[in-house]
């Protein structure tokens, strides 16, 4: 069910300088003149799960997202609406440096939840009706269910975000219009293959993004678990950290 | 959001002889030659909410489906289900009357869920994988569950079940993949539109379907409140009244 | 563009006790009890093109369905369109065999082209406004041109037929809207993979169809040759040959 | 079939002061504020005709598009393609002043179809595989053959031009596939709705184009039939001419 997951947490010695990956070939993408690798490494997980957030959003031309956690890949999700033809994109997040850098890579607007309610904020951006698409890019319960009362019916909840605890997930009853709304809500896990990869690189390649602009910090391959704990605690305003080699 | 329940709902007199219907045109249809009234009756709600559920369904040709709750609603998810290309159809019913109404109407498997668990009797009868649809036509907090249980990675749960009780209505969070299995969530009110109507009537005048082989009691207009407390005690094995004037 | 051609043209040797196969995984299935290796024979071909025609189609429930040429894969598209939820189905075909037998696959109505103009035909079964859905099963450009004019605006031209000849395949400029009417054009060849082998499959098992039906000649390995001549004059009234072994 | 088309054919009057138009609520829209009555022009046509080009496209996230002919509604295909996630947007014209602004509304590329074999340009600038989408914005046979050429297989052709002469419009049959290439062809005419108008105005609102920029022409209503005959000879340049009153 998530066979993707199993590089970094089932298989060991993915950091090595050798490592086997079965029908590698289904993934492999040449990376084309004038991208450097470090602008490549994003595709693989950031923009791919960012983008297919928006791409299983049903967003129709000129509708209107809310992207719930700005992060990596929310801000990619952010990208992924406005390239899916968002008219208007609404960012949910209280860290300023996220919601500022979220605004540079396209937000319309970006809502502070610590300040406001964010479902009521949702509501006024776009008239009472609610957004077309809510993208789930954090993983609680709590953003679940205001992403499906943020929704309009007939609209989309396209959940990026890994839900890591609790039993169930929470669908608000009355929200969902007592299952009757027509709210679709999917799920998407980093989708990969080579014709996939090639179409994100060119995305970087003719100037529709470019995601070196998320990295906050640079390590050498000797401090990458500095880098991994620094992810975890967001510390000094990490938002993507880029390790190198030699 | 739930604009068709005004009339059972909000709007008085829709048993009156005369009766306003606002844009009443978008869904006239005219009955074609052939067709009973008594039949026609049946598709503006029988039909077409049992239909939607596996419209929604994004069943492959060939698919499994599981059809949770087969009263009459349920009973048209069944037939709506062969008719989208369903392989095998799996109902889910404790009644014997309508687990064998069911099987007429095309379930190739009754699943008596008071018998077994249903969840492991459907992932049995699919090779252990789950059904590639399942459709809620109850509306309960378990069966809902249990849906998301059932459905294979990549699957589909269509709702067409009324949600009465609760704050809200539990994802099962391992099953539906920590929300990344690509488990897809839809739900449906009974469309209308005179094209739908048209084509659901000419379903039954082309023999794909009976529904008046759902009416297990007739009554007079004059007996109409015996029908309605009957259909909600379901005594004496009721499936479906058919109520006539004159 | 068209890969799977190979085996029949271009690679030697396909007839032969020993054959080589690319990623032979992607396509293989387990025949499932109660299916005999003459049914699941069915199953890689004529099947598999056969439905593809119907679910390329967009065929509305209810809707109505043209199959233009009902040999063995217009046979199975009649089936398809069942499968997809047609309400009407309706064949064009000349020879009377098949016309006879596409009834007992499932058409509604057989339209014999020499008898009358199968468009007028078609317009006059669907009140006028032509089918939603027409499939082209042969391979001509006046059936590909008659397949545009039977289609109501907004529906769509499904096509399998290999077109043989010709510079060009002609669109009738003015049933086509003028090109603004709607009318989408698909095309699909044979899809395979070992997902969808189980599903076809599925279908016999369960009794949805039986491709053995098609059977009207058996042949010995040793006249395999005479198998596939008569295949070509179609004579004795030949509609599918089965070739066995020992 | 076409409508839309009958303001301006079957019934006059479309230029006076008071106009009967059935049904108008179906379209009607506020224009929100912060957005002129000149730019909300443009939405009724130039921007929904040439948008549901590229919204028909099934032009994957990265994807590459080709624009055949880009007048004023290819010049919102462009644009269109842009907001539908295009990773690649080539135009094909050989007017220098309609390239020029073709790549200020997002054009990559801008092929002179009078210098070059246009299906070669695009089959080169696309590794030789041909384009995702073909979009034909002029309506000519010479055109929608070529574009069909220039798609890669699995692609699709979207039609928006409107082809005004002979009796067929040429399918090229060996790049179409000999009917197998799972080329889709597909058609649209402006589509409307308030929806639509509020979501396409938002769209100018956000910023995301700005139809202002294509006009090179201003007239007084008493001028009308002056930019009339200068949009059909399209002398000095005119891309499109915007008429305002008193």
């Amino acid at each position: 069910m998530l066979g993707g997951w199993k590089f970094a947490n089932a298989k060991d010695g993915s950091m090595a300088e050798y490592f086997h990956v079965s029908d590698a070939i289904a993934n492999l993408a040449p990376i084309p003149d004038g991208l450097s690798d470090e602008q490549a490494a994003y595709c693989c997980d950031m923009l791919s799960t960012g983008f297919v957030s928006a791409e299983f959003g049903n967003i129709p031309i000129g509708g209107s997202v809310a992207v719930f956690g700005v992060g990596p890949i929310g801000m990619m999700a952010v990208v992924g609406a406005r390239l899916c033809g968002a008219g208007l994109v609404i960012g949910v997040e209280s860290k300023p440096d996220r919601a500022s850098m979220a605004r540079k890579f396209g937000a319309d607007l970006v809502v502070d939840f610590t300040k406001e309610d964010p479902v009521e904020a949702i509501r006024k951006a776009t008239g009472g009706a609610g957004v077309d698409t809510a993208i789930e890019a954090l993983g609680s319960p709590t953003t679940f269910s205001a992403c499906v009362s943020a929704t309009r019916p007939g609209g989309t909840i396209s959940n990026i975000g890994y839900h890591g605890d609790g039993d169930t997930v929470p669908i608000p009853r009355l929200d969902w219009g007592v299952g009757m709304s027509d709210k679709t809500i999917r799920t998407a896990l980093c989708p990969g293959g080579s014709e996939r990869m090639g179409r994100l690189m060119r995305l970087i390649q003719t100037g529709r993004v470019d995601p070196l602009a998320m990295t906050t910090h640079r390590f050498k391959f000797a401090d990458i678990k500095r880098a991994f704990t620094m992810m975890q605690t967001k510390e000094d305003g990490m938002i993507k950290p880029l390790v190198t080699f030699g």
